[in-house]
């Protein structure tokens, strides 16, 4: 197989490796304009298919005996080592149903089954067990943590989490948010996390309860990063033809992690950098629906959105 | 008197004019932690006191036989120009009761007295005639128009409105638009105005629907300028004492027309920094309750902001 098209970082002909281990799943999802049925999603397929733009991502995660080889070859396309995908043959595939409502500002869940996500428990390699740059998807901080504790010496760990761990598992992820060296959630988790509906008193606040650097995204407004060095803005890229904004945050959170494995460095410079590399891939995301517009997208594109985004927001 | 500390821009020892025609007005202020009873208000008060750390303003509005001396002082003592600022002795000054809630993020009128701000005519001498920069602060379109109609050659009008102008004269109000140079409204504004909630969206209408520029303001997201040479977006500074959003929006348009009379240019480049300055200025003014933290901030206050805001939005 050829290696996928990446975006190359001056003096880094290798990339180093990035780890995701997060739900892999079948949405159905029906907005004010139009509808999905069982298209790919889940927070690792997002994620991996946004840092496959940078590095090859190994995928940790978990299917049933009902997910398409179509699928399948749509993350090995894009170099995706898909060694850390089970299947379990005894059900099916995690299944979600949702709703968009106008102007894309509230969703509703209408279905939800975990099916063989329920039982899911990564077991890494011994080859995924040394992957410098990790990222832990919203599964549960249980999980979380003992990904954590397989790891030997990751350089550099990414989390995110969901309401619902923030209001049945606080203990458990407040463990992970200690051990992590980046939390990156939105401002609903955010408020709901610190009681602070001001983003920056949120972020100012998970600073000083135990986690390192903390990205609070605001969709159309944008993301914050809160770092010990300082505070940096970015704006949303400017979309106009959104179709379906699901994934938009995980593939945030994906180009990111792969940003920083392609340069080997995730300093505050570099992580402002790579926010804006987050911010373009995660706006080409949502101009359509799954995960298709993110896998077709050229390294161009992503390069040009980057641009568009630095430029609008130099004084 | 001796002229007030203002902002020096390099190579123009003297600022060009600016004038600034809006409201006069007795604030009663209810926030969740605090109240103002009968502050001094109302847009071109803010506004001119904005405006006073980059060139010395020219008032033009209405006030009662109520009008404090000391609030006359507290304008004059920043440098404005108050022979435009009539005296009408048959009754009160303007009048409001605002509540905010929760979050700030919602406010109610209690009471609106218009008092002798209903029979305001503004009537502009033959030296206010000539200036070069003026801000047409959120009174009726007609009063807006009559305004134009008096200028002699203008280089730059930014034109404000508010809510009961969009739902009302929308036809006057379109007049005032095509005239100005820039428009400056917030978010709920120009949902309002165009049909889209999506600030991106709507930006772009009121640009092809007679606007030549156009800036939309976001509250705690900051705001987006709408150029014919690009976008351009600013995060807001990040304020975390929050007293009294009164006044906000008018300061950062009066910091705007301020600092482009100060450099005597209104190119793209220019109205970027003059968001940058107007940004810094109305984070000074949410500080504390009326125009008291505004009227006091020091030069190097609001450069200090600036700079942070240059700062948090550097890639």
């Amino acid at each position: 197989m050829t290696t996928p098209r990446r975006i190359k970082i001056k003096g880094r002909p290798q990339p180093d490796n990035v780890l995701v281990v997060g739900s892999v799943a079948y949405d159905s999802i029906i907005t004010p304009h139009a509808q999905g049925e069982k298209i790919l999603g889940g927070s690792a397929s997002y994620a991996c298919l946004a840092a496959s733009y940078f590095t090859s991502p190994h995928i940790v995660g978990v299917v049933g005996h009902d997910f398409h080889d179509r699928d399948r070859k749509k993350l090995a396309r894009r170099g995706i080592d898909l060694s850390g995908l089970q299947t379990d043959e005894s059900g099916r595939t995690f299944a979600w149903r949702g709703r968009y409502h106008e102007n894309f500002n509230r969703r509703d869940t209408e279905d939800l089954q975990l099916n063989v996500f329920e039982r899911f428990n990564p077991v890494l390699s011994e080859t995924q067990k040394k992957t410098p740059y990790v990222m832990l998807g919203n599964i549960r901080p249980e999980l979380q943590l003992s990904v954590l504790d397989q790891l030997e010496s990751p350089r550099f760990v990414l989390a995110d989490t969901i309401d619902i761990w923030i209001e049945t598992k606080r203990e458990l992820l407040a463990a992970v948010m200690r051990r992590a060296d980046l939390l990156v959630i939105n401002d609903t988790e955010s408020a709901k996390l610190t009681g602070e509906t001001n983003v920056i008193l949120a972020g100012r606040h998970l600073r000083t309860h135990g986690c390192r650097t903390v990205i609070i995204k605001k969709g159309e407004h944008g993301a914050v990063l809160f770092h010990e060095e300082g505070l940096f803005t970015t704006p949303a890229y400017p979309v106009t033809e959104l179709r379906d904004p699901t994934g938009a945050g995980d593939s945030f959170a994906g180009a990111l992690i792969g940003y920083l494995a392609a340069t080997g460095t995730h300093d505050f410079a570099t992580l402002r950098q790579a926010m804006i590399y987050g911010t373009a891939v995660a706006s080409l995301t949502v101009e359509d629906f799954s995960t298709d517009r993110l896998a077709k997208a050229g390294c161009s594109e992503i390069k040009n959105r980057r641009k568009e985004i630095l430029k609008m927001s130099k004084a």
